[in-house]
């Protein structure tokens, strides 16, 4: 009987693989390096070698695996299983990667985005797994976001729904990558806490941090949240900002979709409670007064293992509605 | 057999009601004062009788009647057929109005808040007729929104999902009626516009208004638009402004529900294409150049009857999902 499902998480360094029973409880995972420079080919012949042994290897075949799911980064024409470039993988053009992996797995495959699949991950085993209606973001280089409505992933008319991290929060703010100013990413993202950072030392702020930049020529977003645990000014200033600008982006997320609960994921959520709770306190500063509003603002709980439990819990999803039919 | 379709639509001041047969063509339609001070009971009987009359005239009974749409003001629970309060019917507390005119009127009453009724309205039978995901946008008083997608209207996980006006897109800014500061309802619903113009007067500004402000003692945003189109320099900046504030959450909108249409609708519409074009052109300097957005914003075209028709359409829709069996 096939009840096993395969949830794969394709990343610019590594593919993360899991194999989970029907009631998506993690049997194995494994890790491989993407080596995306080798092309789609190779790349594609080598997750299916490894989802294939760790079947083996958890000791049984590739028969009593149900469906496959797959995250993938975007931009990607997701509901036709394609990825159409992604910034990590450069020789990632066009590519029908879910065609490709359904043939040599002999599974049906179904794709997401990164953000969705992670975002369903904690929506089914996760932060979100008590509540219908969730808003989700991931906090890493960049900004990604998923909503999931009534119990569904939210998608719109083509393939390009909740680019949460693109939403303007400061208009003719800073410049994001993406061509807009002012968006949520340009200010909240790792990276970009890390670059404001920087950008204030470099204007003279004092901080326990300019060592950092003097020593290693640069400072990461973990460095912020190491020297505000120890006290920096700048650390707790720069910190305020990212969550300020975290907690305007949960206000308009209330007003448009109204969930009941907003997690945050990626690496950005090892800095813990200091940073929750001053998400939670500008949310408290700048809502209405019109009502009490009840949402729970959180953390993710599946860490890196969203991704692939999130790509496994789509395909079983999938199955259930009758779309792998 | 029952094939006709009631839609009501009530207002602070008015009351319309319209009669739809089984493809929502309007057969009659009618408006009555709301009397909102003589109370819930004076009020529904009011409602009940201009339908029975409505029904009469148009030469059929309540007998070939369906189902009965409603729309009303909030804050509401929608889903519980409660009107909670109402800002211009202060004697409206906690009134059961769907059940109170389904007994009334012996059929099934359906209702939701007047944004998504006329959002419904116009998806059904005006500017988004052609498509499966809109957002939808009233520029009056205050700001209203709402958003259909895949063909329904979107809820949350209680009734205040799509409170569209309240979205911020000026932290800090200006302090809206609901307690927030710098939502978009503060710089461009009609009040606000022509409050915006207003203060630019006090403080000196130069302009062909300043004479309707003291001959009148107020401005009102219809002054503005007919001062535009008379080429008056403040009213074209007080123009600008509220284009670009209602650009930001078209882009905002995009990269959330990802809509093929944004509608706007409301009085200030009439201000027309001198409007829609300066919307259109701050949403090209603000959205991304990722890619090349192909969403298309234009105004609503079923002006006054977008309540009715929308109301006696959710009546409709509900009766196809059998929701009212």
């Amino acid at each position: 009987m096939s009840e096993y499902f395969i949830g794969i998480d394709v990343g610019g360094t590594n593919v993360k693989i899991g194999c989970f029973d029907s009631e998506l409880k993690l049997i194995s995972k494994t890790s491989i390096t993407t080596n995306a420079e080798m092309g789609p080919d190779i790349v594609i012949d080598n997750i299916t070698a490894a989802a294939k042994t760790l079947i083996t290897e958890a000791g049984f075949s590739m028969e009593d695996v149900c469906a496959v799911g797959l995250g993938v980064p975007g931009p990607a024409k997701y509901s036709e299983g394609v990825i159409i470039s992604a910034t990590n993988m450069p020789k990632f053009k066009d590519v029908p990667i879910v065609r490709m992996l359904a043939e040599r797995l002999g599974k049906p495959v179904v794709m997401d985005n990164d953000a969705n699949v992670a975002c369903w991950g904690e929506f089914v085993a996760g932060a979100g797994k008590e509540v219908e209606d969730m808003v989700f973001f991931t906090l890493g280089t960049g900004i990604g976001g998923a909503i999931v409505n009534h119990g569904e992933l939210l998608t719109g008319c083509g393939d390009n729904a909740t680019e949460l991290g693109h939403l303007i929060i400061y208009p003719d703010g800073r410049r994001c990558n993406c061509g807009q100013r002012g968006c949520v990413e340009a200010y909240a993202s790792a990276n970009w806490t890390a670059q404001r950072a920087t950008e204030a030392i470099e204007a003279g702020s004092e901080s326990s941090l300019k060592e950092i930049l003097q020593e290693d020529g640069r400072i990461t977003c973990k460095d912020v949240y190491e020297h505000l645990g120890q006290g920096d000014e700048l650390a707790k200033k720069i910190t305020d900002e990212t969550a300020k600008a975290l907690a305007l982006v949960c206000i308009n997320m209330l007003h448009t979709t109204e969930p009941s609960r907003i997690v945050f994921a990626g690496g950005m959520i090892a800095a813990g409670d200091v940073l929750l709770n001053r998400i939670k306190y500008y949310f408290g500063e700048h809502i209405w007064t019109l009502k009490k509003e009840t949402v729970e603002i959180c953390f993710a709980t599946l860490g890196e293992d969203a991704g692939i439990i999130g790509a496994a819990a789509l395909a079983k999803h999938a199955k259930a509605q009758g779309q792998l039919d």
